[in-house]
């Protein structure tokens, strides 16, 4: 009650902020207008990067607890559709950045060397964090990116990498499911029966088109084996996965969201899955603008941190994907009509209390 | 040449910049997960607004020059293209800040009092740097805004009041145009005649409306007096400007640009008068929403800053306009087959020296 | 099975789409290159409300069943969030329409008299069926909006008044909400009690701030009184509303969902309200920036429908507000701490089956 | 003047258009309320293409003349802009698609077979005026994209492979560039040399580094040489072009654009190649995310094309770009200081005639 009044400026520490853009064209005498714009870019970045991880950190508390409280789970939803959000900014970000020509971009280029966004610990934390391996990581030039960060950054990105990620998270809450088990049967082979012969139905389709040239009929048939063989991996009770990084509980799981989304006890779970896709998407988004922006300021030439910048950009916007997986789901979704209908007993525990 | 390696961290300060976060229900040890986001939005809202001033700061330079080079003229268009750009990304944030409702708001919004975003200083200077009168700002609870700032930051922002305006440079700037002396007659006395025989076709076409209420008839053809009464105050010689706030020169010259605008060397003048719309309207958009924003997330209760908030955004959304003239021009354009044509002296010099 | 094979075009009816652009200027033999962009961004827009009257249909089916299912509720929400995503985009579209300058405009904008973009039948029926009531709706030079449309239209217009609003549906759905007899107490007065204590507590905090000028004082006292009236009204059992629009029980069922948001049965609601918030903000974003694109385009002169158009405009940007009265109850939320804690028997009753 | 009134239904043939949606869902008797969404979209799409085509036609007109005269090269510049806005608009389009599940995609996908967007015919009409070369385009599963249009679409696509393109009248029209003869020299040999002396001292740089692993080395220096002999066969007086698609004088006239972008008679032809960057930059987003969005409805299935839908589009991404030489400039940009000044009898050609 006896707080001193909250000034604006005291409150953001502007005295700080504001003088934190100190441009090295400017201690080297040299003309740099845009230099500036560069500084703040990625400081307005580095500022967003912090709030999501912000943000993970609440995900991380509320996710990690097994049950997941009916409380958390709105808020892990709400926290996730946050950061797509900011994720959205930092894209059109660029159309900020790409106000800066790659001509005036070389009046200070050269006196950043070797600074390259590629150190950015809170980008990489993120990523790290939402569950991207280690392993799947692309090196940079043949080197773990780690190799271009400080020591004590080094050190803040191994620790990140011992927390729980949101993929992991995910995986367990996923194969905790509790609406899998149909009494004498199972949603994984009701569904697997289904899904059989909805695919089988498709081959029968393309057999049966005298329009197709042989090698393309060749080439779809072999795709949809290869899809049911994927299937069946992940639904076999000891499956190896069949190139799935997430467990078959899990898998099954995510199906049964899809397909039964309406209900009310699975509806958050829907929105948790189509936020995760929402992520994904957009920071592949960003990573591949982001490398055609870099190809449009630089060229072909060495980026400043040494590396051959677009051309690893884009290749990181596949490979780092993390929910890929959401993604592959779409292949085994069969008509509303083919889906096999909830038991009694199921449908009756994803509805309220006050609904029975 | 034997500059140290720079490194991004270090570079981008994120050791001051990542710390500036300090929020008071942290000191207060109450729980408000968003008050992390609150920060950070203003934060990021306030490196835009320096980045901003850094532009208006070349601007300025260029802009206050006599004459205004050739050269300078395009980095004017081009910095004012950039500032539209990063307007538009303010109005952007406001998305993200939206993701806290206002439940999640009352959990720190006390903490604040009286703190408030009105106590922008760079806000503010950005507003009068492009040329809003202290007199035309809207007071806020009946006193002017400095009464809200720190003794330095309102000796800032006097200082800020000494500069030249964007809106006075162009004032000056457009009065100087070359191009209306048309030898025996004058831009002016052509283009007068133009319009007034346009308006008065207006005119016939109202009276001769017969489906049309007497009442609003009125009301139009008063319009139309109007009109024709505010084009010749700033069209005659010792004209008081007809509510004009540019004055009788500098509005010819703008409405020479605006009708010759594909001669080259009328160009880049019509894509400034383009682009100080778009910035006017941007601004305008974003104190709208804002005003919006805080009616959601506050209600008819009293702002932080002990304002009653939304009212107070939604007038200045208004009456802070700096450019109103430029879109008032539209009036009195024309059809183009209506428009005189150049004589052939100013023709040959809007060219180019090689294509004479 | 035997269905003939489907051609892209066909499907699309893109022979009709694609000829359906007759500029009145190809007509007159007149040169205006932009008529073109001016009818097909107004087609677009007429695509898009479509798709929004094609939304509402279904709300209209879901919400007006009694009681609304929860698989409805789910779909309900998803239609919404659709039709504010579509509103988005109009909204984006003015940034193409604002390529055509004012001069490109008079090219063409006489042969189009008296034809307005007031004359959308589809734009009125979807503020019709969101809920504008027709005395509600800003009269047009002192005439309904109905006098501009044809007969045919005008008969669609009163049809589209018949049917129920979603405005209505959510009043009443919101009045049956079943959590607000709390046993002994309800949540009507458990809830007014900490209101009248919170806002108690804010007139305190007024009184003891010496700084602040006697006027502004009694001011927003005076606000804090008429806050407290108005929350009484809707709190009485016969109340006559206090200036609100919806019944007081649906206000009571409304503060409870925002209340108690994170409850899984609350959570649809929830998400439903801010739902219904956002489209009326987007919505009043677009006129508002209509409104502004206008003035710049045309300046004061009369619009093509003869009315002093973006007057209008930025007049209905507030007034054809819908769902103003969610914005309201910002005003009556306390903080978090200061919330009644729910009965056990009602949370009990807001989880789900299987967590119970 | 005797003109009839002209109704806003009319005028836009409403009756037409909003009668243009008819789901085969509703010929089966099929369930599908998202089919509406998928049709408008798509038209919503198709009407935009015709507008970008009606701006390419001026473009062609205006662009195809020789010389291009100063008022059609603003004119050029505002069309192509247009363009940029509206496929902005066509991304941002996206966002409301994806509103679609791929599981409510199901309840009608079947029922389109074959048909595919690659049908569109307007959109591949676009990309072949820009300046998609037949043999350029990637084969839709080994076959010429055109075996899948109709006749009369595959007329009009071969007939609009006759008209000139945009990149082909680029490349004229740089050649034609009137600066590059600088009378003793050119700026071809003052250049060449400023350049190679540039890139020697970065390949110094690298040989410097010795942090820089060899294998990197090795690389790095491979990369310079190959930018000098692929920078050299362009400024070859009979060069083949070295990997660049535009002749040799016009890959000199397009950095002789970039470097002296300020001056008066150099802007507008540096606002055309800025735009056209972002042309090619946005379709090429627009293609990644769409592949995104395909990936995501579909999974790894057969498009409704039967193509591999998302992989395809993934491939046309990068290699349907038509611009990317423009890119490319700016690996020979060399530092302001570096850039060989202007010969005063150029410097004075570039200004206007009023300024000498």
């Amino acid at each position: 009650m006896a707080r001193a009044p909250v000034y604006y400026a005291d409150y953001l520490k502007l005295d700080r902020l504001l003088t934190s853009q100190q441009p090295e064209s400017l201690k080297e005498g040299v003309d740099a207008h845009d230099e500036m714009l560069f500084i703040i870019v990625h400081q307005a970045y580095e500022l967003w990067f912090k709030q999501i991880l912000h943000e993970l950190d609440r995900v991380e508390r509320d996710f990690g607890a097994v049950p997941v409280s009916d409380d958390a789970m709105a808020r892990i939803v709400h926290d996730l559709e946050r950061i797509h959000e900011i994720l959205k900014l930092t894209v059109a970000q660029l159309d900020v950045l790409e106000t800066m020509t790659p001509f005036d971009f070389l009046d200070f280029r050269d006196l950043l060397m070797p600074a390259s966004g590629f150190q950015s610990l809170q980008f990489r934390a993120i990523e790290t964090r939402l569950g991207l391996a280690a392993e799947t990581r692309v090196p940079l030039d043949d080197k773990a990116i780690e190799e271009r960060l400080s020591p004590a950054d080094r050190t803040a990105l191994s620790e990140a990498r011992e927390r729980p990620t949101v993929f992991v998270m995910l995986d367990q809450w996923l194969a905790r499911t509790p609406f899998l088990d149909w009494g004498g049967a199972s949603f994984r082979d009701a569904y697997r029966q289904a899904v059989e012969k909805h695919l089988a139905r498709d081959a029968d389709f393309i057999r049966a088109d005298r329009a197709m040239p042989e090698e393309k009929r060749e080439r779809e048939l072999k795709a949809i084996d290869k899809a049911i063989a994927s299937f069946a991996a992940i639904f076999a009770p000891e499956g190896d996965g069949g190139g799935w990084r997430l467990s078959g509980p899990a898998v099954q799981a995510a199906l049964f969201i899809t397909l039964y989304r309406d209900k009310p006890a699975v509806q958050p779970a829907f929105r948790l899955l189509a936020t995760l896709m929402d992520i994904d998407e957009t920071m592949t988004l960003w990573r591949y603008r982001h490398a055609l922006m870099v190809e449009r300021m630089i060229g072909v030439k060495i980026g400043t941190g040494g590396s051959s910048g677009h051309a690893y950009l884009r290749t990181t916007a596949e490979r780092h994907r993390v929910f890929a997986d959401l993604f592959r789901l779409s292949t085994f979704l069969i008509p509303r009509a083919a889906v096999p209908d909830l038991p009694a007993s199921v449908q009756a525990r994803l509805g309220f209390v006050y609904s029975t």
